[in-house]
């Protein structure tokens, strides 16, 4: 049965589904009205075609600018620097937090020979360069990684005059934004501290 | 983002994918090379136009009879009846079972309103009627309900002199025949015990 084991065969890649769970969902998608597997289908077709990234801050859109950058009631004098966009959703569901982004694309890491010209950072420096940032938070993750990432960041941004600031260790140490919660995520972005 | 909102809204419907599995899965396709979001969107599109009910057994298959009917060293007097096509599935891994199968598509479940004719029950009897059988061995789940069905099962076929067999309690009661492991199915495979 070549179909079923190609869906099998295709969900497994997906992490977090292993092969029995990949029958599961197949096996159910089989006893579900057929509209259902063609919206999912069709919902992933369109995907790649219509998704990109934000020409500003690299988040992901469907426009030019992302839905962030567009809407004239961020303030865009305060710049939140993050590592993935997935960690953006994880900071809008918080609610708390009127500036705008800036999308990493990761966090500097010597030992996987990730160095600062494979992020974004030469573009964040940019930004700040062209002047009308008040503040840069760094919100990479509060391993060690992501704090050697944000004290880089500091050294990079403290010379063309703008506050860097670090969000609060309210986040558990060595826990990844995206699974924070949103009340969690308001504090640790109240209690941010200037980088000096 | 429609076109991300879009495919989670349609990931969280599947079973055990939440809306925060569902927005990890969609980041990691966006992470991906686009063939991969596109073979799986065509996997899940071929799904329900190609797969169908086997004429003989209720399996899932491509064509007309499923392969287990089609495989000419299966032997066909030995039918081993499942709740589900996902069952044969399980049972296959096993690698010890030789005969055919028959999907009844559910169990009798008076509080559901799910009677023997919800079932493919006459289907089995009309099968049995035909002769060529010796022995119908009753894999339904060994829950209450299973067990219910069983019984029925062979009082409907007992009169047509074929032996009804009933898988051994191998299998943990109250557990599903879809989450065993294979040494356990072969086991209470082998060690099924005549219905009298």
């Amino acid at each position: 049965m070549s179909a079923i084991e190609d869906l099998v065969t295709e969900l497994s890649r997906l992490p977090t589904i292993g092969r029995k769970s990949a029958l599961r969902l197949t096996y159910h998608l089989l006893k579900q009205p057929r509209e259902q597997s063609q919206r999912l289908a069709q919902a992933l077709a369109t995907l790649s075609d219509r998704v990109r990234v934000c020409e500003r801050c690299f988040n992901l859109t469907e426009e030019a600018l992302c839905s962030v950058c567009r809407d004239p009631r961020r303030d865009a004098s305060l710049v939140c620097v993050v590592e993935e966009a997935s960690d953006i959703s994880a900071i809008e569901r918080s609610g708390e937090y009127r500036g705008v982004y800036h999308v990493l694309g990761g966090r500097l890491s010597p030992l996987d020979g990730i160095g600062p010209d494979d992020l974004t950072v030469s573009a964040l420096v940019g930004r700040v360069g062209e002047g009308g940032i008040r503040e840069v938070i760094v919100a990479t993750n509060l391993k060690l990684e992501g704090e050697a990432t944000a004290l880089y960041l500091q050294e990079q941004l403290s010379p063309h005059g703008v506050t860097v600031s670090r969000i609060a260790r309210g986040i558990p140490v060595g826990g990844d934004l995206e699974y924070a919660d949103g009340v969690t995520i308001a504090q640790a972005m109240a209690a941010r501290r200037e980088m000096k």
